[in-house]
C-alpha cells in the first residue's frame, strides 16, 4: 500500500489534518489504535479558539458547530471575595465558541466518511521505519495481518502516549516536563451550567472550573491530590467540594444530578523539540502538553495542524519544502507562548500543598490587579482567545 | 516634650512624612537610631515612579532631582537570545527618574532642616508605650539620658528591622513571607553605565541588573546563592560574572573599574497586615519589603506616606478620623498589587537551584511573550511606572 501521508492517530488533529490534506488533493492514510466507537466515548476539552472555529469551516466540518456552538463572549475568574469577568468581545473583537471535543470529532469523522477518506481502526503495533530516510514505511498489523504503507511523509497525531515521539532516537530530541501536585476531578452531568459563561475559580478549598458542554449538559472540575480515586468520590462528595469551591451566589443556585462520566485527570506541562525528524512530524499531545486550565490543549493541535497542512500541501504538489522545513520552528514558537498561558493560569488558580503564607496572596493579588487593570484583562483575553496563526 | 506626630525612623520615609506634615503645619519629633552620616551612607534604590517624583516636588525637595536627575522613558529585557526594549513613554504617556535613594534622603535633610523641624539622631532603646490608647508617648534615650515624648499618632518608618511593627501584639498582626533562595551582589563603580537605560538579564548564567546613579556612577548586580560572602568576589571575578549574563553587545563594550561599594542583600517579600494599631501606623519597610526587581520599595513607602501624611493632617488639623481609619485598607490595596509585581519580575528573572527542566522555558517565553505583545509590554509599563494612587 502507498500513499502520500500516513496519519498516525484518528483523534481530532489527525482527522483535521488528513481532512485539510485531501480537500487539497493530498492522498492520507489515517491508523487509529482504538475503535471509532472508543474514540467517540472519550469526553474532553470543550473550548475552541477563533482559529480553531476558522479551521474547522475551512474543512467543511463546521455547520453542526455553527448550530449547536454556544459563542462564549467572556468568561469569570473568582477567588472567596471577588468575581471578574473578562469581556474577550469587548477586548479583542472575537470570543470562543463552547463545542465538545467529542462533537468536533464526530464532525470530522463525518466529514472525512463524505470524502471517502481512508481511517483504519483498531490497528495495532505501529511502527514508524526509515523515517529519517527519503523512503519511509509504516508497518501495523489490523486483524492480525501485517501491513505496510510506504508515503512521503508521516505526521504524529498519537498523543502523549503515541509511538511517534519515540520513534525519534532520545539524543535527537529534547524534552521539557513540569508535572502539577494535583489533579483535576471532572463531573459530567446532564443539568443546565452554573452560570451563562465559565467560571475559574481560585478558592481557599482548591481550584474549581464550572464548565459546560450545551445547555442541558454540564462539565465540572475540582482540584484533588494526586493520590484521590475516583472510588472515593460518590457525586454528594464532589457536588459539596464544588459549591465549597464556587462563588457563594453561584453554589447556592447550583443544579446538580447524577454524572455521566467522572475521572481524574492529572496535570501536566511538556515539550519535546524539534517536531520534526527526518520525514516524520509530531502534531499536538504527541509533542506537547499543556494543563487543562486555559483550554489550549485542542487548539494547539489544531495550529500545528495548521502550520503542517500548509507544509505538506507545498512538498506533495510542488515540491517546496520550505514550509516543512520551517514547520518545528513556527509550530513551537506559538506553543511556547500557549505553554507559558497554561503554566501562568495555573499557577493563579491552584492552591498548592506546603506553599508558604505567601503563594495565596499572590494569587489573590492577581486576581485584584486583573480586575482592576483592563490592560490585565486585554492579555489575558488575546491569549485566551487564542494567539494568531 | 510634647508633639503631634512622633516620627521613628529617619529614612527617606520618615523625612519625607515631616517634611509633609511640617509643611501643613503639624508639629513632629523624628527619632533615628543612627547618624545622620550614617542614615547618609547607605547605598539603596535609585529608580523613582512618577508619583515619588510628584511627592518630592510637593515636599519642596525636588529641586535638585529635578536638575541632576536621570529621567527614563524605558528599559530593556534580555535573556540570551533577546533584547526587549519597554518604551514606558509610549505605553503609558509618562517614564520614570533615575535618582539615588541616598540623594531623596539628603535633599530631605535639606529640606527639613531649612524648615527647622526638629530628628533626632543616635537615640537608643526607642520604645512605644500605650498605642492602644488614647494617650501614647515614646520613650528613647539619647547621650545616655531617658527622654520622654508625648504624642497624638505614632508614624513607625523605621524598616523591617524597627521596633514599631514589633511594638504591636503577635495577635493583633498577620505577616506573610518569601525568602528567595538567593540574594544579589551588588557593586557601585565610577564608571559611565553599560547602557543609556536599565538593563534586566535573564541568563542561563543567572540574573543580572545594569543599573546607574549618574552618568559616572553605575550600579550593577549580579544573583549568587545565599552561601556566597563578599569576600569572595574580588572585582574581577564580579565583572567577569556580569558580562556573563549580560548581552553580548552590551558586555562588548562595559566599562570596568574599582568597586566603591559592594555588598550581598537577601531578597525578600513581606507584609504585614494591619497597618495600624491604634495610634500606631506602619509606614513602608516597617510594614513591607519586596525584591529589589522592579524598584518598587521605596516607591512604595512613599506612597504609604501620600495616604498617611493626607489622613494625619486631616485628624490633627480638622478632628477628621476617616482617614486614618481608612489607611490601612488603602495602602494596603496599592502595596499588595506591588508585591505581585515585584514577585512576578523576581520570578521571571532569576534562575532557581534544582528548578525542572521547565522553569526556564517559561522564562524565555515570557520574555518572548513581551517580546510580541504589545499589551504585555503595557501591562508591564503601567506596574513598573507605577500604580496611581
Amino acid at each position: 500500500m502507498k500513499t502520500d501521508i500516513v496519519i498516525i492517530g484518528g483523534g481530532p488533529s489527525g482527522l483535521l489534518l488528513s481532512q485539510l490534506l485531501n480537500r487539497a488533493g493530498v492522498a492520507t492514510v489515517v491508523l487509529e489504535r482504538a475503535s471509532r466507537a472508543h474514540v467517540l466515548s472519550r469526553i474532553r476539552a470543550g473550548v475552541l479558539e477563533a482559529g480553531t472555529v476558522r479551521m474547522l469551516r475551512e474543512a467543511g466540518a463546521g455547520d453542526r458547530m455553527d448550530r449547536e456552538g454556544i459563542p462564549h463572549d467572556g468568561c469569570i475568574f473568582s477567588d472567596d471575595d471577588l468575581m471578574v469577568r473578562v469581556d474577550f468581545r469587548d477586548l479583542t473583537g472575537t470570543g470562543v465558541m463552547v463545542y465538545g471535543q467529542t462533537e468536533v470529532t464526530a464532525d470530522l469523522y463525518a466529514a472525512q466518511d463524505a470524502m471517502g477518506a481512508t481511517i483504519l481502526h483498531e490497528v495495532a503495533d505501529v511502527a514508524i521505519h526509515d523515517a529519517d530516510t527519503d523512503a519511509p514505511y509504516v508497518t501495523f498489523t489490523q486483524d492480525g495481518a501485517p501491513r505496510r504503507i510506504d508515503c512521503a511523509y508521516i505526521a504524529g497525531c498519537d498523543g502523549f502516549h503515541g509511538v511517534s515521539r519515540k520513534t525519534i532516537p532520545a539524543d535527537k530530541r529534547q524534552e521539557f516536563e513540569r508535572v502539577y501536585p494535583f489533579g483535576w476531578l471532572g463531573l459530567l452531568s446532564r443539568t443546565p451550567p452554573a452560570h451563562a459563561e465559565l467560571i475559574y475559580a481560585n478558592s481557599r478549598n482548591g481550584f474549581a472550573l464550572a464548565s459546560m458542554r450545551n445547555p442541558m449538559l454540564s462539565r465540572y472540575y475540582v482540584q484533588v491530590p494526586l493520590t484521590e480515586r475516583v472510588e472515593d468520590w460518590p457525586d454528594d462528595r464532589f457536588w459539596d467540594k464544588l459549591k465549597s469551591c464556587l462563588p457563594a451566589e453561584v453554589a447556592a443556585t447550583l443544579v446538580t444530578g447524577p454524572s455521566v462520566e467522572k475521572s481524574i485527570a492529572p496535570l501536566r506541562s511538556f515539550v519535546c523539540e524539534p517536531l520534526r525528524w527526518g520525514r516524520l512530524f509530531l502534531v499536538g499531545d504527541a509533542a506537547h502538553i499543556v494543563p487543562p486550565t486555559g483550554a489550549k490543549g485542542l487548539n494547539l493541535a489544531v495550529s500545528d495542524v495548521y502550520y503542517l497542512h500548509e507544509a505538506l500541501i507545498a512538498a506533495i504538489r510542488r515540491g517546496d519544502t520550505a514550509g516543512i522545513d520551517a514547520y518545528s520552528a513556527r509550530a513551537l514558537a506559538r506553543i511556547w507562548k500557549a505553554m507559558r498561558f497554561s503554566w501562568s493560569m495555573t499557577m493563579m488558580l491552584h492552591r498548592f500543598d506546603g506553599e508558604d503564607s505567601f503563594a495565596a496572596q499572590m494569587r489573590k493579588a492577581t486576581l485584584l490587579h486583573l480586575s482592576q487593570s483592563e490592560t490585565a484583562r486585554r492579555d489575558l483575553a488575546e491569549n485566551y482567545i487564542g494567539l494568531p496563526f
